[in-house]
């Protein structure tokens, strides 16, 4: 799958590091439902703190847009993220007999803290570019990896996540963002971004983030 | 109107700003339709940039906020203020022969700069209460200024303005404002809020806010 | 006076608001000493709270810095304002009988607020260079002033003001910030920033900053 | 070792935390001289790259203060970290050659990350208070080791790092902190900030950060 411009070049800059979050050890064990019940929760319930922080990210792009339509991008993906995706984890971990209060009362990992955290500081130091290099890997690697998933054979344990994430929905939003990235950039960097002395910079960030998705799939396998 | 418990503790400590912040030159002129129209789209030019910085200021609370439900509230008030009400100041200008290009292109007023940017600084040196003591002004303001002008015999010119902040809609929204500040009162300083040493500070912040409401009345009568 | 390579070009991106500023009435008052006493004490208590939000502007600077040196440049700032520079207001203030305790206590006017959080703003929602497009107005205006004062004639009134800003201890760092500023636009932008797309952005905020200087000037007329 | 009121009630809050921090097996290495070599550098190097976070930690402290005095604090903090501190760290790895270039491009390992961004972002995201919850560990913990290891006997391979941490310039520094956050919990909660609800939130940071310090150390002993 690509998402626009941008997508297929911070994936390329950020090396081998992508392949390993994309094709996790984890990710395979969900396809093929090796995955055990009990790392899957785990890594659901860590998620759910993940996306506590994360959507608090998308909300900290809102302040820092230039455009009424970054503004609304960001905004829609906040409301998204608290309404539609959060509901969902706590659907499926209740179907899974954890409730509301259990969930609420996970105790967050280290490797939560340092993805999240990471986030949010580098969003606060820079600006709506560094942010977006920050937030652009868990959207578009999730998106990749349900786009195979759902494409490949896949074991029927872990079905509704392979589509939630392979699913049109999804993916149209994997697209969005990569639009909204694509003419934010060209609009700060302008039409040869990879030119610019910033260049170096969002994809070291790129990477660095990939890298924190590697450690969490790697957490999820350590309940 | 009263929208809650904490409403009408902190309009109190604003002291006369309060009156002279809803009870406006401006507000008036609205309300018996002396107001001339070239005020009135100044004004509504200023608010459409006043609003583009108070969404902003808005999402900075999902990215303070405690608790899920403290995140979803000021999420949909983000949402509510980039769709709804802005394109609401839009469709006004437009009917007066303002297109969407010379709106976006406002020149921000010095007023307007003062009041955004004073919520946007206070929110990131302070806490969630600090941001919402900054806020509240412009909502409960509004709220109490439309519903008077609706009770009241009111002049044909600024309906729509009066039915929209004085109708059912947004006086809902300031009873869940009024509600959500509440409980992040109760959560951050308890039962007893006005015995904390935070509370003379809260109530400075909420009067300055109303001051700067004041300031931007009178801006708009000068276009 | 020119301080490196950006401030000529900023300066001159500023247009006629520069020379506003620059040469304001305010200032040939300072010069000619037909400045009321009242004035210079007010626009004096004005600034002392203006310096306490113009020292946080800079700190913030060095929680967006990219280099241990722009880090170094940033802190050393903020030492300066909050010891030397804002004792100096206290001890104006003091031999012209205002006690610390009422300077403490000056309650900020709507300038000096558009200002300081204009700045503030500006800083949080951009990246370091955001930032420094809206304090270097500041530092380099009043350098410019105070070299053209001092070598002027000038009336022996605000002599002590002449020879702070005019003297060799703040020309060198307004040559310092204008080195450290060069060389963060060409870390950041390359060996061209006039063609990068950012530029017309820091050029408006640096414009915008020293319009809001001349709005001090003109509060600091009417104490 | 005590240095304040506040600092023994978070200490006891960190419940076994504190220990595992402060005695922890790293410690015990540098105090009898079983720790490698090479730990103590990869230590030294990630401190390095910790103590830059951390003084921009500092001054984000200076944008959340409500006084004078708080921010002079927070000031001189930054400017002893950027100074003195990170310049010891740049002499020790240099006699142990290490080169500055070398230091500099340390890798930022994940523990590193969770610990600098965690800090940050609950500075961002809450007040002085919060931040300063965050930011006490690192003071406090170094204090109590420094002057326990001094005390005790001790082999001579760490000495130097013992005598700056034990020292009494550091020590002094310790209550120096101690003092400055008695003063703002005091400012902000009151004469009896144990029964504000703040302070279980209080709590949880320090002990949060406080593991942190745990994990870093575990960090240490892999090089």
């Amino acid at each position: 799958m690509i998402y626009g411009t941008t997508h297929p070049l911070w994936r390329a800059a950020a090396g081998p590091v992508w392949k390993e979050y994309t094709h996790h050890r984890f990710v395979e064990g969900v396809q093929n439902g090796t995955l055990p019940d009990a790392c899957f929760l785990h890594y659901l319930r860590q998620d759910y703190v993940y996306l506590m922080h994360y959507a608090k990210a998308w909300a900290l792009g809102v302040t820092k847009a230039d455009t009424l339509e970054e503004m609304r991008a960001c905004s829609a993906t906040v409301e998204g993220l608290v309404n539609a995706e959060m509901i969902l984890h706590v659907d499926v971990c209740a179907s899974h007999g954890i409730d509301q209060q259990a969930l609420f009362a996970t105790e967050e990992r280290s490797a939560t803290m340092a993805y999240t955290r990471y986030v949010l500081a580098t969003g606060h130091a820079g600006d709506f570019l560094d942010l977006m290099a920050a937030l652009a890997p868990c959207v578009w690697g999730y998106g990749e990896i349900g786009a195979r998933l759902l494409a490949q054979s896949h074991a029927p344990q872990y079905l509704a996540w392979i589509e939630t994430y392979g699913g049109a929905q999804y993916q149209d939003i994997c697209h969005e963002v990569g639009a909204m990235i694509d003419a934010a950039i060209l609009r700060r960097l302008g039409p040869d971004p990879q030119s610019s002395p910033r260049w170096p910079g969002l994809c070291r960030i790129f990477r660095q983030a990939s890298q924190l998705e590697v450690d969490f799939w790697a957490m999820g396998l350590q309940p």
